[in-house]
């Protein structure tokens, strides 16, 4: 139970979509033969030094379309792939094609009936739209780093998604499998749940848990999320 | 047939929903007896010179709900209202419990399947939102003046709209029911739908009407638009 709570605003990018199983699988079908696990997290980690220098002010507003493909043409040198532009284009739109977790659209689909659900990602409006709309992600409006101009954990963030939602801080629960987001929202006064997800960074990285306490609700995953929050008080 | 179109974004007030109509069977419910459909002629028209005044720059951003505020705390000295803040809030909100026309549900649901669609109004984002929520309209996404911090007619509204959507504005059509409206995003560039209400102003005033050619498509309403956007080439 969460008296006063109005809406869920969830992080997409490893909390909602398996971003790193969803370019293996692509690219092992594509036909190109490279290491795309490696190339999957170096390209995910790769934009956070361009994203920082947007975060410090050092570069002028840059969306993370726009991130993903710079970091693309760094990548096409180390793995010596030669890609026309309409291949580069549609390379870098895998981003906005990634598939949701088996729980994801089914414990979203709950939550909706009770709660306005939305993303708010690093990923810009376009990119989420077109991801939402192809996976089936019932959200009931599109929020964005790209609305406020900054990126996550940057406070503008997310209090801009609670104004934008006519809502104070209490009324909105941020929702991630990331400890830093979360913990990021909580300075703001948004309330916190967090999603486990093990195999986000396959074995080659260990995924966030939480420390008992730390967070309003912790659940194993997205349905574990509605069933929690939508159970009847005993 | 409109090769290339990929987003429909729509007028809200008038286009999709019901206001007068909305505003008249809820005052007359309300058990309050004043002449609902003047008072509801006199709010929707009465925020325009505050709203001009933020399209000038005299006076800092300020949202619709806001702007409805200042107009009904107006209203009730004319109209002789005395209301608690609960009730000023909760009649504010009446702007956010709008009736689709009967056709807007149907019509958006089939334009859905193929394209992108969005409100693009003057109505700030909790606005809309809440009342998608309530009225059932299946939007993909939540646009809306407040995103560009500029009102329509004004360009940076449709720019910012066209720009989240990562479109070009020839793959993005306006669809109103007001001519203004369709030729401001005429001239920048998007395509234009208009969408015929001759019930809108009640008898108190003529809708707007298109002229042969004005407007890239014209639609007796939504569900006549998804039959002319989805019709197969003959």
């Amino acid at each position: 139970m969460q008296p006063g709570l109005k809406a869920l605003v969830f992080d997409v990018f490893g909390t909602v979509v398996d971003w790193r199983g969803s370019i293996i699988a692509e690219g092992n079908t594509s036909g190109i033969a490279i290491d795309w696990a490696r190339f999957a997290d170096q390209w995910r980690a790769g934009y956070v030094p361009s994203m920082d220098k947007v975060r410090r002010g050092e570069i002028p507003w840059t969306n993370l379309d726009q991130l993903h493909r710079a970091r693309l043409e760094e990548l096409m040198a180390e793995f010596h792939l030669d890609l026309s532009e309409a291949q580069k284009d549609h390379w870098n739109r895998v981003w906005h094609r990634l598939n949701p977790w088996p729980d994801s659209v089914a414990g979203l689909s709950v939550l909706r009936q009770k709660y306005i659900i939305a993303p708010l990602s690093n990923g810009n409006v376009a990119l989420l739209t077109n991801m939402a709309k192809r996976a089936g992600l019932p959200w009931d409006l599109v929020l964005s780093a790209e609305l406020a101009r900054h990126y996550k954990p940057d406070r503008e963030v997310y209090l801009t998604a609670v104004s934008l939602l006519g809502l104070e801080p209490r009324e909105v629960m941020m929702c991630a499998a990331h400890r830093g987001d979360l913990h990021a929202a909580a300075e703001c006064g948004l309330r916190t749940a967090f999603i486990h997800r093990p195999d986000e960074f396959g074995e080659v990285r260990k995924a966030d848990e939480a420390r008992p306490g730390e967070f309003d609700v912790v659940a194993r995953d997205i349905s574990d999320l509605a069933s929690q929050l939508t159970k009847m008080p005993a």
